[in-house]
């Protein structure tokens, strides 16, 4: 193996890089808000990085984005408006958008210039869905357009970059912002997040504060974890509401669920995945329960 | 950041390289089988690297060491003769040693001189365990040992490097090796092997064929995972029987079990835990349905 | 220094390998005969990279072409008619067409879609050369060119890629080329290649089989070298001829010919800088007496 | 070619790191000062690398002793007593202790502890030399040790590391400092310093602003550079007095007078090595004409 050529360097600690050779460098560029880069890897196939960081590949998006959206989606009982955040992608948008019921999907992502360049360039992302009737897109910060609307959503989905010192979604993980949430969702609305990693060495990086932080603000929060290779670790997301959320215990129960829900079959999220998805290593049970730290606007905690 | 310093790489697929900030060389030489580090860094501290891969690491032994041992210990209704390949940093054996019931542990690695650099340099490992009176050391090929013992076990644990070509453990996975320790386990006897990564990129490098080998040979085979921060992916086991295994789905069995038999708490495994590392991805399923190659002694399926 | 982002790894050594940090990736692709890439840095700006190899950049490609070019075309009397082969960049032709002897440059590069992309990509390169009236581009393999031509030259000039097992310029090294190069040489003709790193560490990977190759071909060889810094080391070249090589051992001598003899200043080449060329460490001295190996067509020397 | 193992890196400027694997790491380690490695790699032998960067390795170190002690020291019509500061590996020392005239070699290295390993683990390097009768080692800060002697000098050399922000050697590139060192030496003695990387990326960090601060202290000042591949770069030195410097400009008079006074044969320095070391590319020729600063105690001009 000769090592020279293209490699994407990722400090994923500071002790640890990973780097990954890049076969091909369909995008680089800075838009008003972020260095982008659209590159392609035998490995990964073609992957979104911001500002460095990976956000999704073409290998293993489908590992994310169905366990972003399915879960929240499913524990609702008939999720019709949807607020997604960020999603540049189009890939939380895509599997939104599978569900029957859903009639609005309202997508608010700051960087009108990334969604442009996801279109163009990650079309298995997005499969499209941007072409959707039932989509509206919207390209300001999402906290500001909660603000201002008078909207209530049935399930609210956050798909934003990590809370990096400097970043652009560093005000999207705090107390503050998630009463605007709460505000906007319905009663029985429920609110899922992307929390980071939630891996041995990581966990206590975002994961356990973003949890902390939405326990404050709502009666009802459950986190859960997968691992996803590109991010070299497991990752975590947390589901708010004040509504009770289901448990949803046996497999059957969730595959019946996509089943019914869904207009099509998913590729990795299922009733058996669910119970692994949501089964937490006890480091991060302990971690959770350990946890006083919250989000604030005025002393939000940033990832290293 | 300054990178300027000492790193050890570590080739997880060909394009795929991790960089890990050494802080302390321990140990680095050859021995008559293989190529031995012990590694210190901030992020993970000792770690034991054979042939440039590593094989565990302090900050996250536990979490492959306690997955290894236990699940296949409490399937057994009371293991008292336990055989290990492999395992030279110890800490197999101490988890092994945890439980009320073993009278005896046989352990069988073939670098003798790898053994005497775990004691030395990773005492968090093992902590002690090689003092047991309860335990038999033996340093030759494990395939030799056990075509010329007339012992048998109750569990057999294969805690044995990854089947390089080329390595030392090529014929430590193949339906010949597992007729042999079949014929070494009592009839309901559990054997219990590591199996390679089981994350979405690699899963088919060793996985689905060591589960397939196996199910070759043992009337009952039961796969899991569990992610393992310094093996960079998920971490695939299987367990083997030719007695039914019991599946032990609620995590209070499992706990109870736990408190009883050990005479230890555990840092990683529980019930909860359990029913995390039984509940397969859908790609592994799929994965393990699709799988038709068989390990065979003149026809090995070597990891890439 | 965070070093999350794009780097090009180049293998200088085996065991030493230089990560350079990529701004911009201009192009990236493969032609009929090699991969190209063409790649922006902040310390060397555009540099073409043929193979995993750097060949020029921005930064230094000065020092590189007017080491190259000018020594040879100053110590021959009258240069009218030059041959180049390689060159792809324009830099050669650049510095050759500011002879005002030159009345005509045959250059024949094989690979016409490295010099379509040097074009486009590499205007700094080039500045224009191949529009001049005075050239003549071949796209073929340039010892067919020569064996199929009745032209003869006063200069010939080699700029080719190194001599890879497998790579394209493997058999324009070897004792058979030089002597068609010698039949295609004017009497008072001087030819010059380029030889390969001359660093102490790496000097007899191919310099000194190069230089004592065209030694049984010419009655004159003379050595020198150069250190380009985007190469990593000294770089080695070789002039020779079948009349004596005058010594131009004067600063004031080289100076006062590039005064007459140039359409332009020069920004590296000049009588110190001649002085420092031509002045061989004793290592290399050493190693050309040293050397026995000879570049045969059926036995060509590659470099590692 | 597999790159999996121990690699040091160095940033050699902010976009170019060297990677060399490492066979064998021989002391890692903390002294009072700084942080001290010895390793051992397939290209370069034994590296002595301090705080990241890399000092001399056994492959090269004799370019780097030989080109920074014979010239000074040959200049010089007969040096008796010489001064050294720093030289932890005593190569500067055994280059001192080989020309017959000197009856007293006074080296002044801050840490003790570096030299202590040195003796240790580079016996290829120093040969010996600390144990010469003529030799005086003193472990303090040089500065302080030349400001508080009575003794004046014919040669001292100033084997210093580079003039790094926060390192152990930033006032000894000053032209206070070198007032103080004129002050030491005999009326027709000579100083040479270390004076940083030389090629065309870097000549600006620290090299052209050493030679413009000595010509504000001395007479007659005089640069040269020399190739030293474990450095990745050309690598440039200072001469200094008040009397004026012979230019030795034929190789035979440098010759001869190695053949006269050293007691042993030269591996890299001789006259034509001589000629290539004085004969300064035109960038530096011009780069040292542009230089204004000058390095003092309160605005020292620190590398990057």
């Amino acid at each position: 193996m000769d090592v020279s050529g293209k490699w994407q360097l990722e400090t994923i600690y500071p002790d640890l890089i990973v780097m990954l050779k890049v076969r091909e460098v369909f995008y680089s560029g800075r838009t008003q808000f972020q260095q982008v880069e659209v590159l392609g890897s035998d490995i990964y196939g073609r992957s979104l990085v911001l500002d460095g960081k990976t956000q999704s590949t073409e290998r293993d998006e489908h590992i994310y984005h169905e366990s972003l959206v399915h879960p929240g989606m499913l524990m609702h009982p008939d999720p019709k408006r949807v607020f997604i955040a960020g999603g540049g992608e189009g890939g939380t948008l895509r599997e939104v958008l599978a569900h029957h019921s859903v009639s609005q999907a309202v997508m608010v992502d700051l960087d009108r210039e990334v969604v442009d360049l996801c279109r163009e360039y990650l079309p298995n992302h997005h499969q499209g869905s941007f072409d959707d009737p039932r989509v509206a897109l919207h390209h300001e910060d999402a906290r500001a357009y909660l603000q201002n609307t008078e909207e209530r959503f049935d399930v609210m989905i956050m798909d934003l970059v990590d809370p990096l010192e400097g970043g652009t979604a560093g005000l999207l993980y705090t107390q503050e912002f998630y009463q605007i949430t709460k505000s906007r969702l319905k009663p029985d609305g429920i609110l899922v997040t992307q929390s980071g990693p939630a891996g041995l060495i990581s966990f206590q990086e975002c994961f356990t504060t973003i949890f902390n932080t939405l326990s404050q603000v709502f009666s009802y929060t459950m986190p859960y974890q997968v691992h996803v290779p590109s991010f070299q670790t497991l990752w975590g997301f947390t589901l708010a509401s004040d509504t009770e959320l289901p448990h949803m215990a046996t497999p059957d129960r969730v595959d019946g669920l996509i089943d019914r829900r869904l207009s099509k079959s998913l590729r990795f999220y299922d009733g058996e995945g669910h119970c692994g998805m949501f089964s937490l290593p006890k480091f991060l049970r302990l971690g959770i329960g350990d946890e006083t730290r919250i989000n604030r606007d005025d002393a939000p905690v940033f990832m290293v």
